[in-house]
């Protein structure tokens, strides 16, 4: 069970005094964590945490990175290389070590402290992804720094959360084909969130758009959209608009209330249409990332199949060398 | 003289035991946080830092704001209504508040407990711009919470910096005529940066791109480029590149060296070409956003000028509700 596998890592810290997380990824393995920060912004009163990009992070070379740090790192394969040499990095610096990654036996397991193994968001429920270790990391994070015991909740609650993806299905489709009928031709495509939320318009803009369809794609900070970028929007003007169910849905609803002024086409996924019965109120802020995740996957499915642009095309990405 | 104000400010937190610093502004005044942000991480070994927008800052209400941290705010005419909310909110929780504006007797200066006017950047040296201001903060900050003491040397280095920034007019000049040119009508801008500079792409892409010229531009980051973006470069794509004289540099020339194989259209900022002399090796990387910042302005202008497109129009901003 994951949630074992999580407390043993957990135990293995017991002897060092954290006071700082830092996530250390690239890409789609890095904005997985930004929710597991939002998390212990919210829940964890003796913890300062920071994401850098694996590169920024070695030549950044914070200084507060020490004994006292916990490095979280993730990559798919394990074989990110400015990945693999973060956490050799980290740990000169002294920092305790804990590598996600969803295969045994690679470079990035041989040079960590920790590591847990994730299974693939197709084949496995939640609990097992890399998101669902990620809570769970957070989790258990509380735990070590704080007096609050988090940890099995945040277990039953992820695994309740199978249901609520499934239960998603249906309605993701359908509204999957309008976005991808809607926006196959378009320029440019804006996806707007707020709090845990943002990580996900990261994802699907980078990896999903313009990484798997080469279509240009800007994410945008739903609080940030107001002091800049919302100049920019007219009545044709395609956004994707994420609604989650935490703190931070206020943020979402005003910008919601902008684009519905302003342009025709807004692509809602409101967390509050997906059932989450099972789920408890207090965490489906926390864990509707996840759910955003598996809709705008079929998101990206979606319009790739209407591009005829199979979302596996590459021209540089393990094809050249940069 | 500015130094001798911000020792002033820091001689009101000497009581205090400081080990936070929360960065909280909304577009243009928050970007201008990241340097100080990345120099507080090299440097500040004793602090934890983050960067919020002021409204993500109010409704995440991160647990571990307290007595012990300093939230700093910026707002240019002191009136931002979410970042005037956010400082009230960060004395509720006992935080120290910093804010800075370019006007006096604003509602933020009512709300702060410390207030800093600064320059406008058109008429005043850098020290006493909002950048120069924050450079003297986090210089401070590294003498209140560690052993050394910083602060006269950066103020020694923003003054000489007035010089260095002088000194690039001319290039930027026909720097900026030649992106003007070519890039007026394209539908997308990339801005890509590493460290520091970052934030430089930032500014320029949601401030003076999307908001000032209603052009759509992505901000990336020149480490995560690699792990989704770049497959949307083509040979004809318009990518702004920034390259700093700070340690993230190596992440920068990574991002040229695939940039000038695969698109014929790069608008290189390289900070190694504009005339340092007077600076400290050591602050170089750290104060050349402050350049980048005034080149991209020239940049801004000039693609103004060539649109017939006016900076300071707007459809929304400060005209309609929101």
């Amino acid at each position: 069970m994951m949630v074992q596998k999580i407390r043993e890592t957990m135990n293995g810290l017991r002897g060092r005094r954290i006071h700082h997380v830092c996530f250390v990824s690239c890409g789609g393995s890095s904005a997985l964590m930004y929710p597991c920060k939002y998390y212990l912004d919210r829940e964890a009163g003796n913890l300062a945490s920071d994401v850098y990009n694996s590169n920024e992070f070695i030549h950044r070379n914070p200084a507060n990175v020490n004994e006292n740090t916990v490095v979280i790192l993730c990559s798919q394969e394990g074989r990110t290389p400015e990945t693999v040499e973060a956490c050799r990095f980290a740990r000169k610096k002294g920092a305790v070590t804990v590598s996600l990654a969803m295969v045994e036996g690679s470079p990035l397991e041989a040079e960590t402290e920790f590591f847990i193994r994730y299974g693939h968001y197709e084949t496995s429920d939640p609990i097992n992804t890399s998101y669902g270790v990620m809570y769970l990391l957070g989790a258990a994070l509380v735990e070590l720094t704080g007096n609050a015991s988090p940890l099995d909740k945040m277990s039953e609650n992820l695994i309740a959360l199978a249901k609520v993806t499934e239960r998603t299905k249906f309605r993701a489709e359908q509204d999957s084909l309008a976005f991808a009928k809607s926006c196959k031709d378009d320029g440019v495509i804006y996806a707007l969130g707020a709090g845990p939320d943002y990580s996900q318009c990261y994802v699907f803009c980078n990896c999903y758009l313009m990484e798997m369809q080469w279509i240009n794609a800007i994410p945008i900070h739903a609080g940030e959209f107001f002091h800049g970028p919302f100049e920019i929007i007219e009545k044709n003007s395609p956004v994707v608009l994420l609604l989650g169910l935490g703190a931070t849905r206020p943020i979402e609803e005003r910008a919601r209330r902008f684009c519905e002024k302003y342009t025709d086409r807004i692509f809602l996924l409101d967390a509050a249409h997906y059932d989450f019965e099972g789920v408890d109120a207090n965490h489906q802020g926390y864990l509707a990332p996840l759910v955003f995740n598996a809709v705008l996957r079929r998101y990206s499915k979606a319009i790739a199949e209407e591009r005829d642009h199979p979302l596996d095309t590459r021209r540089y990405m393990h094809i050249v060398a940069y």
